[in-house]
């Protein structure tokens, strides 16, 4: 593996054609945004080139490939094969996680990226893979609208609008350039950031009538029953953001989510505040994950969940001796 | 009235002392972060300032003044009065409304704005005031931590971070900017957008439990029974935003919020898509307001007051001949 700067990324593509991009599997706004910008530039410079994600092309990502039916791609065999977002071959799914040695390049923003690839530009303080990846396309061709919306969409997905810590001033400054070709930034975001399923809005709505609050408001547990998710057949990528719920309550320090299993075991998503380490919590209950976010399993029933992880959140609140 | 721009504007305020600075009633992130930004920078150069709102200073927004005692500013007789982000002086509350004569200079980005100041600095084409006050303090002097935070918070709090229409490629550079100076963002953006009160996510329970939907969908029902808003004391500005919710519901073209009001009439809030213009629905029922939010007032029960705007809807949906 070697690894290259934009410039070099660049030439490589220059210097292709027949090129393969491939997502990672569960696409969602920054490795779709990255490998359809870089689509559009490689067709611009009249190139070869088709995407790939193991996973399909979801409807909802469909704004950034207008005029183009993803299913129906020009075949050909590929002579570049380029891996975007993509932290390990792994996630790129079947068949080319186990033909790894044919990925020519990789371009991420993962710290944890594994180096796979024959080449690989690894930027891990970019908030987004589209951040790296509206910079190398500077250097192949001129920026079309169409590149500029999916390099924002990019943008916009990892940094959650803009409001994550991740945002730097260079993430924005990209964004700025974006918006000045007037992408349609205000639809993009309204789609992405405030539009909700009516399955979604009554799932909310009865996890938030299962809120209790425990230790003067500091600790909140939100239950989320089974039938409540079979009747409604939310898509379990909606459950995940389910949990923040909790931490947006102002005053709590620790929110519990508890979600019931099919086996009637409870999947528990724990997110805190700067005063509790979620990730240290969870692992004395064999779990594990980040400070702010974190989770665990436990093979016990509700109320007896409840009182385990009530008591863990109030070891956790309790000064350091 | 004399339109200045942002240099003549930077002169006279380097050329003034005992400055006086005039926040808008009901103060939000844009007046109270420009007018923030502005009393950082006089008092950083050595002048006499202080900075009054006639609603007083929210404990919300105390993170753009640590340090500072708003409530026990220096006294001195103001030789300089300017105004932040106020369309008209009524909006200045009492005592100053009634003096608008006295005020010097205007720093906005109303297009409604008056004209009431001696000099007036327009740019209806920022996202907000502080985007201009960004240009001007950068006239007057270095901008500071504190200074940044200030112009931060009302470019967030005017674009709904970063999401709106008014959000240009302007806008993201200076935001740009001020994220550079570790303004400390991210923590910016989770207490002005994504923190609740537990009053108000109990309310957010009760009005999900009251959505009806009609027309396949794309016409919803939500209702704020008096009881409710009373028993929780959510404040008004917290019930304004609940409007929204009926929006983000996918589908759906137009959003009613029916708000019982104490004396048991209600005050409609319509949220529509592009489909439908909100402000012509209302217009018909004696209300108005913008084509994508609008309200009426219905002096009559509830179910008579659905009824009514299910009828109104409903026409409004229908392809025009």
């Amino acid at each position: 593996m070697k690894e290259v700067n934009v410039k070099e990324t660049a030439k490589l593509l220059l210097d292709a054609d027949n090129l393969l991009i491939l997502c990672h599997i569960k696409p969602d706004g920054d490795t779709l945004g990255s490998g359809m910008a870089l689509l559009w530039a490689l067709h611009r410079l009249g190139k070869h080139a088709r995407i790939f994600c193991a996973d399909g092309f979801p409807e909802r990502f469909s704004f950034l490939w207008p005029g183009l039916d993803l299913e129906q791609q020009e075949a050909f065999e590929p002579e570049f094969v380029v891996a975007v977002d993509v932290a390990e071959a792994v996630l790129i799914g079947k068949p080319w996680r186990d033909q790894a040695e044919r990925i020519d390049l990789c371009i991420d923003h993962h710290p944890s990226n594994r180096g796979y690839a024959k080449h690989m530009l690894l930027d891990a303080k970019a908030a987004a893979t589209a951040q790296i990846m509206g910079k190398v396309l500077r250097e192949m061709t001129t920026l079309t609208q169409e590149i500029a919306r999916c390099i924002y969409t990019g943008l916009a997905t990892d940094t959650g609008c803009f409001r994550y810590s991740n945002t730097s001033g260079e993430t924005l400054r990209m964004a700025a350039d974006m918006v000045d070709m007037n992408v349609g930034s205000d639809e993009i975001n309204q789609y992405l950031f405030e539009t909700k399923t009516a399955a979604r809005m009554e799932l909310e709505k009865r996890v938030l009538q299962t809120l209790e609050y425990h230790h003067d408001g500091q600790i909140v547990f939100m239950t989320l029953p089974r039938a409540a998710i079979e009747e409604l057949q939310v898509p379990e990528a909606d459950l995940e953001g389910l949990s923040s719920l909790t931490r947006q309550i102002e005053g709590v320090e620790i929110g519990v989510t508890l979600k019931e299993m099919t086996s009637g075991n409870y999947r528990v998503s724990v997110r805190s505040s700067k005063r509790c380490n979620a990730s240290e919590l969870c692992a004395k209950l064999d779990g594990g994950g980040h400070a702010r976010a974190a989770g665990c399993f436990l093979r016990m029933p509700l109320e007896e969940a409840k009182n385990v992880m009530l008591q863990a959140c109030l070891e956790a609140l309790e000064p350091k001796k």
